[in-house]
């Protein structure tokens, strides 16, 4: 058969990466556990009924559906076939796919609240770190296969849940060295408030929409979609005032000039007000390092969200963009007939995190070492020997290894250097009746002569 | 929509499972890192020839197939639909299906061996804890979506790594507290000269096949069968002789005692003798309690083991059966066009693991604590008041919550019992003022005071 390969945008991880995943992981899953959020996991699988029509047209057509096993059975062909035409023609079938991969963590989050809505303590405070996939086309950064960090707090309306995601998002990037980051904030509530000004309030969806894309295709595409939605220059140039906050420099105003910017400008609106006063609480009751800005240009593509919205950004050193985001909505399970359950949440891209980790050279040293000590193979007698004697170290928690086989020593090292092993011991026939053995560090390449006893407590 | 639910044979895992989980999970994998092993991960999506052919029939349909995004596409459909055709005759096509879920971690590790051969250093111990899928029926103790842990070391013919694994098995099942469970072991040399006494060599998979369900279907069955695929009544003997050791009782006998019996049994056997040497090196190289022993009527179903195969049973007091296996095998990667790479490996069953530990009741108590401790919320400024001290607790790695809303101590109370808290703090106008706080024991009920600087070192 042919070289085997494995799916376009998936990956294989080997140790290293597997380790500097981890220590990012490890620090997320951590902070977000001090902030008292437990763990949930859901499967991988869900009934292709619950996430389909969740994600939009677009989602339905990128995820990932599961062949029913069976499709071909004598008994099961006429369904299968009436199916597949059902699929053809662009809707989905039971008959031929029952479950899909999920798409992201929060519908299936969703589906979990809804299903144990009696059992459930609230408010309830869950994080979640697991695979999703889609059938996107991968480009840098973009995979089919990734892991996606949620936390969210769902069952309380106070506003103390988004300071304190807000400071997770500050803990979490600190905790990583990318004290650079930058967290934007804004609110649903002030691009509604922005609709209700100009007088579009049916259009805040197609406004937002398009206030989303100004990163990309910058402002005079923004203000063309504005038209071809139907708004007239006098509306556009409101829109444009709001995003370029006309009047102050937006790179170097304190996030007090933003707001007195905002409060006079949205001063007629109440939504308008109601969310900037959120703003406002949020700054003024996180610590002055948190490294927030109120961006009025932040929209957010989801819909559901209805209140503050976060997205941290990488530090601009590294063009790579969002590296998390999140906000409030009013409604989790409603989608489920289970209504009236308000949340906040974040998320963490890794991904891209691992990527800026990697450009800016934020891992520490000791997160890609390997095991701790190799013994050498000197012979029958002394492998066995050095067994013994690897089984005592390996009961102290030091990982190490016994050379598989007695082969010439240049072999050995070659294999101790490229797994990174840290140490070398050497235990031949007149160490053994010396009791002793020779440990060279393979970082320094000094070596030393440390007796049995001595060796259990040396790493 | 209908209450929403999840598919069968698939697990939600709530805060206290996935802890319990993780648990285990933290185990296997530090023994593995001690004894040297590395981590490995592969995409839970394979390409589909990567899969299939290589788990027989059987794992080719209970194989979950991802349907191609995109068949319903206009300039795609008449492919669509000729290998939906093909589909239905029970082959595979590309056009209807490209990729499947992984269905063990053994085939994508030898994909993975092969496809990065050149770059690997040898010998190669890796390990892997991660999500497989596979369609079959649900009961006690099976599932559609569970999790291997499987550890390997390829590239090496060394019975040293047969001594380590079985030292694996014994610490990671001691640090579980599962202190009774036994670890049997046979060898595959010794089937493959069972069927060299019989006579049959060429029927070595058959007397395998039936041996391997000697304990769900009794000797008299296995007898049956034997007869079935073409064996006299004399070879049937001989095999009854050997898988009940004829003269020993198997139940009491010693290691030595079983190696005696077959080193008679087989003592005109090459092949057997090598098994039977490879068992003793085996035994005698591990400490004493080591819980292993011989058991003839070992078989592994699997076909590619050639050497030692070994599978852990759970305590008897537990009805569960086996709780992980292995084994040697003689080349991994051959599947893959690439020949010659010899390895051994085993495996946990974690979904048992756990069961077995559920029933026992070995998890410590201490794995399912929720966090440290809640603050109750005493009115707005006592609760912002709070929020500072516990962001500094935070800082110190205690786990935290402040509760989001000012309402009746009460309902403060049952949440904090709810999510299983060790401590509740109450910071009051009155405690703002004398710059102290009360700290609640929720376990022990008991209540102190504590100021402020001494809150700090307190949990």
């Amino acid at each position: 058969m042919a070289k085997p390969s494995i799916p376009q945008g998936t990956r294989d991880f080997c140790a290293e990466i597997v380790r500097k995943r981890n220590y990012i992981f490890n620090v997320i899953k951590n902070v977000f556990e001090i902030y008292g959020f437990e763990p949930l996991e859901t499967p991988a699988l869900e009934n292709l009924e619950t996430l389909m029509g969740k994600y939009g047209e677009e989602g339905d057509k990128l995820m990932y559906k599961i062949l029913n096993n069976g499709i071909s059975n004598p008994k099961n062909i006429e369904k299968s076939k009436a199916g597949f035409e059902k699929v053809l023609e662009g809707k989905s079938s039971k008959d031929l796919t029952e479950r899909a991969l999920k798409y992201d963590l929060t519908i299936p989050f969703a589906r979990y609240v809804a299903m144990n809505y009696g059992k459930l303590t609230f408010p309830f405070r869950r994080y979640q770190i697991q695979q999703v996939w889609r059938g996107d086309n991968p480009q840098k950064g973009r995979y089919r296969e990734f892991t996606q960090c949620d936390a969210d707090v769902v069952g309380s309306n106070s506003l103390l849940n988004e300071v304190e995601l807000a400071a997770i998002y500050h803990e979490v990037f600190n905790q990583l060295n990318i004290t650079d980051y930058e967290l934007k904030i804004n609110s649903r509530k002030i691009l509604t408030a922005l609709a209700e000004v100009c007088a579009e309030e049916e259009k805040v969806v197609a406004i937002t929409t398009a206030i989303d894309k100004l990163d990309k295709i910058g402002i005079e595409r923004v203000k063309e979609e504005l038209i071809e939605k139907g708004l007239n220059d006098d509306q556009v140039e409101i829109i444009e005032t709001y995003l370029t906050m006309d009047g102050i420099d937006t790179n170097t105003a304190t996030n007090i000039e933003k707001l007195t910017f905002l409060k006079d400008f949205f001063a007629d609106s109440e939504i308008g007000i109601e969310g900037i006063k959120e703003l406002e609480y949020l700054i003024t009751h996180l610590p002055e390092n948190t490294n927030i800005s109120i961006d009025s240009t932040l929209a957010r593509g989801l819909n559901y969200y209805t209140g503050v919205i976060f997205e941290a950004k990488a530090p601009n050193t590294v063009k790579i963009g969002s590296i998390g985001g999140g906000g409030r909505y009013d409604d989790l399970t409603g989608l489920f007939d289970v209504p009236g359950i308000p949340g906040v949440g974040i998320s963490f891209g890794v991904d891209r995190i691992y990527d800026v980790m990697t450009e800016l050279n934020l891992f520490p040293i000791a997160v890609d070492a390997g095991p701790t000590a190799i013994f050498f193979n000197m012979g029958e007698v002394e492998s066995l020997f050095a067994f013994g004697i690897m089984q005592q170290l390996r009961k102290q928690g030091v990982s190490c290894e016994l050379y598989h086989e007695f082969v010439k020593i240049n072999k050995q090292f070659t294999y101790a250097e490229r797994k990174n092993f840290s140490y070398a011991i050497i235990i031949g026939s007149k160490e053994i009746e010396q009791k002793y053995c020779l440990v060279k560090n393979l970082k320094t390449g000094i070596q030393e002569v440390v007796v049995f006893e001595k060796l259990y407590n040396y790493f």
